[in-house]
């Protein structure tokens, strides 16, 4: 181990919602305390963590405090002001690096990436208005996607083209944001795949798992994915590619769609993802300590899992089901402490373990 | 279920320590946000906390503070001095109740109230002076062991007579709190029993830990238990018997010796215990969650474990081995956030999952 963080270290998380959360009684687990900066009040992390800053990312004396106040600082979202990062890293590294938010903070950055690793993607094309959104569907075609290239998260930002009439009211839905427009992929399901790269450039990656979306959110992971051992390698492949490229430290979701031609690669996470909260209750080391690890110059966790899972979101009014779902053997709830129920809000997942 | 508090609420937890740690973050993970109340200054448990209160047992006015901002009120130890208890339940209910902190708190009720369930324990005697001593060594023989009534834990307040002339120097060990002579037990192996009950009445026990100490410390857990299925059974009545008679609600460990004429309990413990930590990587619901699924009115997990399991705690220098056991595969880490390594004093546990 190349100068592992000691317990008592302090860990600083950028984003106080569920995935800060899950982060910080991981770190916990491992002796480290937690040092959460988040704009918003009261956040969900801020109940288990030791310290909340609570300030916006455009105060840089509270990010620069903060930054002196830990060891090391990562995050739970990818969304993060660049002028925020500049002061943060003048204090103290980030991980996963800069690079690795440059190229997730924009699609067309993203899947040029990807691209040039030689992996598959969607067919794109870059989108700043109506000729070249209409220059892009006649190569693309339709159906096809409009995606913002920045801030889209769980569906937002996006508009369907059924046929290339649609071209004016999506770009209307852009709203003047960059965007690009995605290809329709013709595939069977959707897996991803929770990969970690230590500070040392070990690898390592759970099981991949079968995800099934409602409404544009993750509704369920399933492990193991239907998937041949071939495809199972290439994932694996695939992944340690994508974080040897970029240097990367920490864990990753990766989206992949798998189609008759083997995976296409949906998009990356440069963070603890949704659908690797299977882990908690399916590894002796979850996707939450992996990144801790990670981050903190430990040897990482092997990624086998000792049990097969399904992983389900509650979502809004889901929570009226956890009176129930408490009384499942097997089942195990991670309920996110968040005051108030919205529709289409993340309240808690749970895991059911199958033996 | 009879007036469940719901995801929000707030749970009080006397002691700060790793158990006040543990229950902390398992009440996270159904939603609940904890307040601990603990006199000495920077506790383990105030790391994963919302909200701690640094204070005495005897400032009442801390006491009622505490209590009228908590839904609920629980603790990590047993000897919490009777005004501050007076001083509590004045204002929430305390869960487990004050019988079993009362019969718990002195090793004289314990074993009287244990034998008025038809239980067997050690032979034991009250001692309060030499006179009584002596008496005490004539029934029951030597070798046995001094104890105190009160205080005592790991080991500590106890010391052991081989022959009856250790009698004064025992006694002077003591330093005049009252006692009693406990006579040994010839048995094979101790396992322990983590029990629960429900506020409806509900019992759920997790399957039996063997458990091996040194230096009157526990060392390891081992799951399963040797133990035929006739004794299997016995532990879960007389621990059922146990909670029953107490009107219990919480988790409760109970500790028996394995003898060729069957199970003698050793002693109980009102309160989550180190012999239950394998539950975090053997049970979807561990002996945590349990706890406080109890004292919320919740219902309980059915305690069946998923993976067989061997707890080991990491004491004072054990530290050392953290680099080493982080590289091994299928062992979960569980550190306390204690700044200072001190001998004896457990630092944290690892569960190696067995496959």
């Amino acid at each position: 181990m190349s100068n592992p963080l000691q317990p008592g270290a302090v860990i600083g998380i950028l984003g106080g919602g569920q995935l800060g959360r899950m982060l910080s009684m991981a770190a916990a687990r491992l002796g480290f305390v937690t040092h959460i900066f988040e704009p918003g009040a009261n956040p969900p992390a801020g109940q288990v963590a030791h310290r909340v800053t609570t300030a916006p990312y455009e105060d840089a004396e509270a990010l620069a405090a903060f930054a002196q106040s830990v060891d090391v600082i990562t995050y739970e979202f990818e969304n993060i002001p660049t002028e925020a990062l500049d002061v943060l890293e003048s204090h103290r590294p980030i991980r996963p690096g800069r690079e690795a938010l440059r190229v997730s903070q924009d699609r067309l950055t993203e899947k040029t990436f990807l691209q040039g690793l030689g992996l598959n993607t969607a067919p794109f094309a870059d989108v700043t208005d109506l000729d070249s959104l209409q220059a892009a569907i006649e190569r693309i075609g339709t159906p096809a996607i409009l995606k913002t290239r920045r801030f889209g998260y769980d569906g937002k930002g996006q508009a369907r083209l059924k046929s290339p009439e649609d071209a004016q009211a999506a770009l209307a839905d852009m709203q003047r944001a960059p965007a690009i427009l995605e290809g329709f992929v013709n595939f069977s399901h959707e897996v991803s795949i929770i990969a970690a790269r230590g500070l040392d450039g070990q690898v390592a990656c759970f099981d991949p798992g079968e995800n099934v979306h409602r409404d544009g959110i993750l509704h369920t992971t399933t492990v193991p994915a239907r998937l041949s051992p071939a495809l199972r390698t290439d994932a694996v492949l695939l992944a340690a590619n994508i974080l040897n490229a970029l240097d990367y430290v920490g864990v990753m979701g990766v989206e992949l769609f798998v189609t008759p031609q083997g995976l296409i690669v949906n998009e990356i996470a440069p963070r603890v993802h949704n659908s690797g909260h299977w882990t908690q209750n399916g590894c002796a080391v979850d996707q939450f300590e992996q990144h801790i690890r990670a981050l903190a110059g430990w040897p990482l966790g092997d990624g086998q899992r000792h049990a097969d899972v399904v992983m389900e979101n509650l979502i809004g009014d889901d929570m009226d089901r956890v009176p129930e779902l408490a009384q499942q053997r097997d089942v195990a709830l991670h309920l996110y402490g968040k005051a108030e129920v919205k529709p289409g809000r993340k309240m808690g997942h749970f895991n059911r373990i199958k033996r």
